[in-house]
């Protein structure tokens, strides 16, 4: 029996990828859709202050592709919030006017494998910075899910605690390469959704987003355990041109 | 050919996942709503009835993230008693703004791979229990169905008896370490849907639900023979939340 | 080049699973409710009366779980037949309220595995009686489609004939030992439908089904070689119950 | 480096399977839908010209299940002819009460495995036929895509010509024993469709179609290299018969 | 750990593939119509202008078969502008009338495993022209989707840098053959989609475009490494022709 790493979890996580409903939208009155802009504003102006109170984070970027429109990546220190959020959310005007494509739980997660000999290196102020992130306004985002294989020779969680711990640490190299250039929030999701973590990377240069994960595919972590869900691109879509995209 | 281990068998399971139809919803006038979520609450009421009469049990729950937004995990002793809750349901007003996103039937199961020498386990009467549980109303849920691996030397199914007991002891050890955090109801459906099982777990801290399928996910049985479907994780929905839930 | 074993082939099949939309149907006025059942119901006595006569079968069952509400399994001398029904129901009134949503075309079949030293088998009186079932009108019906297995070492096609015969003959003691409380008939759809055959088991207790499904599943033949499709499982449905089935 | 062996390659083919709108086609008035269809028997009779004058060929298949209700199979010496004919029909009067299912674009195709040593066996008038065939008007139709499979030992791209050639001289004889009983259409889609190959198959007993396909699934050039998509059979359905079909 | 081979990266690119809804087209008044096309065709000459400035480039082709009727690939210096593309395009009458069905995010990539010893490469004017490419006007399109396999023994990602060059330079040689006749676009998509690479061939005859495909099926790197999505083949549709594509 392998050994579990232990990991630490931080604040809960959900993305939501919604495609805008086009059709529907453009039937709308003009003021039912600036009434639906405006509630949709509030709304993420109410974010904008839970995350300067250091009480949550959220980004908020159009999708490239037809695969979404927006993705909302929404972190809080529960659950529970999550589930209002989210509850809200599909309540609100907008929401009438978006199909839902893809949705993502899951907890901002750091593993012990690097971890020094600390007590509760939870403690470490460094540590809780990145187990509660404030997400970067960069350009860029893309966002993906994966697991860890488990097949025949190739079995992640057969091998031993020092095996994965050697092949986590050549993959950091790779990280650390684009270290100001990207920016990575690691999300452990067993038990919340059907893949095993989720990666969300942030980019100034949206190519950057593209190195990096062709990269790390040649990492031996990623190339003989890797096993990837869909990939979303997407560009910042800041409140103030909100108007703009929504614009008719 | 390898021995298959006898099971013993209790009450008859229903997963039924639904979205809102929050557009239609919203559309509704006031006093179909009403009627709606008050036809609801009865039947949820006549359901609380059975469950304090000891012939039933049942659990509803939301749904984070768009798979769903809620979970009703309900028990009867008889195959026939599900059929009518389910076409009783399917008749109610509020399914009409539901929308059927997942189900799973299946029956309570325990097997006897630890079961002493007992003539009939099935006359202990934590056995009884077990087999007719009430279910907690613990405030995090998570739900996945599962297989055992049958693919080239990971074949649960070719494996001896007693390395099959050998692998299920081991893993019961992970269980037990969240005795009295995380209640855990496995119910099999080989013959009834898709997958062999499905794993119910409450947990009263979400991060539980993610500790122990984590950890759980490294015993030898799962790392090698364990074959998971998509997983839910929800939070526990009271009848007396039901009016501000659907709330507009 | 491994020896194909001769089939007997009998009745064609089809089973046609729909979805009730109840949301429909309970717009519709009293009237069409009821002449849609009405004209459903003589559908269903013409067919009661080809199955008197012996000039076919059929089987009507609700599905538990939200995969579907209805399945007929109905059996013809030609597929010919099977088509006719099959644009009937389509043009039926009944069928305006129903959801299509998984059917599947097949020949009764018996393999020659262990077929005696007989000039025509087919002549048998025993084996024409089960190319040409009257289907049973137990109450629990278990339905699921499947293949052989094709994959390196555990290529069913590539056995050797005797191989393959030792393994169906171990594999029918388990039929056997449910005599007289499952009863199993085994369609061929090699050239008609998507897996290579599919299996149709009725039962008095429903949970039969699960034990012989279990327990199947540790022989040998299903263990290696075994590939399952979807399964669904359902209660009788008599004519005399659709009415109430169908009240709102 | 296997060499790739050469084909041949005739008409291109179109594999177009809708399903019917009944409740839509039910709520047209009997003016339209009579227009409807002598529009599509105008259709169909213009290509029955072209198939007389010996410039493409078409077959007009009812199909089995719920996956499709029309199978049309139509060929012509070019693409765009193809093209056009998909447009026209999709701009047609029946196309509005059909929903597309599946299609399969195709050219048909002969391999050179047994090619004799002629300088340009294309000029040879009997491949010439068997490149641009009269589909038959035979009862009934079975249509499959299929690949060659490419995993580990079992790689089809891997072996040499002369075991392909050996695997494929082997299976021919299979294909023979059921000549004058079933007539095979090979159609090659790489580059033009999502599997390597289609096959469509014609008989006279629907009963030889499930006997063609079972027989050579066990030919080793099957059993081990072919993956198989879905299959999908029907009934001719005549021109004359079109009205009686769409009557309600 | 292998090396990773360093890519050059040109002009964005978006595969936007939709269906035509011809029944809600047909339904539209003629004027509707007619300010549709004309505001598409609008769209269309000023990307046409941009191409001609050599800003970016975009070819325009309808495509065979149910799964879409027109493909628009489109590349642009950046994502950015790609972004407002897409977004003016959805907002568009035309897009009324569509339905997505499928798209693809990549850039325009060449690999350096050819590369000679200069500097930078990038500056080479071949090269140059090579990432930021005129599309051909030439008469067909193939367009598809694909990885590199990483299983057991087959893991591209765990090859030596060497024997990957091997293996592309020998698959380099299928495509010369084609010089002139099929011209080839590959783009690179991790980070950006679901998939490693796409493809993008054009072809003065049709036939071209299954040959190639078909003879690198049997290149050692496609045979053993090559995991192919969906297939999607189509004719130009210049701008002069919309009005008749669209005409009903």
């Amino acid at each position: 029996m392998a050994e579990a790493v232990e990991t630490m979890d931080g604040w809960y996580c959900l993305h939501d990828l919604r495609k805008i409903d086009w059709k529907k939208w453009k039937k709308t009155s003009k003021e039912e859709r600036e009434e639906a802009i405006q509630e949709y504003q509030a709304m993420l102006e109410k974010w904008d202050n839970i995350r300067e109170a250091r009480e949550g984070s959220h980004a908020l970027y159009t999708v490239m592709g037809q695969k979404a429109d927006i993705i909302l990546m929404i972190l809080r220190p529960t659950m529970d919030e999550l589930g209002e959020i989210e509850l809200q959310f599909n309540k609100s005007k907008i929401a009438e006017y978006m199909i839902p494509s893809y949705s993502y739980v899951s907890v901002v997660e750091l593993s012990k494998y690097m971890a020094k000999d600390e007590d509760n290196p939870e403690d470490n102020p460094g540590v809780r910075a990145r187990l509660t992130p404030k997400l970067p306004d960069w350009d860029y985002i893309c966002f993906y899910p994966m697991d860890k294989r488990r097949e025949g020779f190739e079995n992640w969680y057969s091998l031993s605690f020092d095996e994965r711990r050697r092949l986590m640490y050549e993959h950091s190299f790779t990280g650390r390469k684009y270290a100001g250039r990207v920016k990575q929030i690691i999300t452990g999701s067993m038990g919340f959704d059907d893949w095993e973590w989720s990666v969300t990377l942030f980019a100034k240069d949206v190519l950057d987003l593209k190195k990096i994960v062709y990269e790390m595919r040649f990492d031996e972590v990623s190339a003989k355990y890797g096993e990837f869900g869909p990939f979303y691109v997407g560009s910042i879509l800041p409140n103030d041109k909100l108007p703009s995209y929504f614009s008719i």
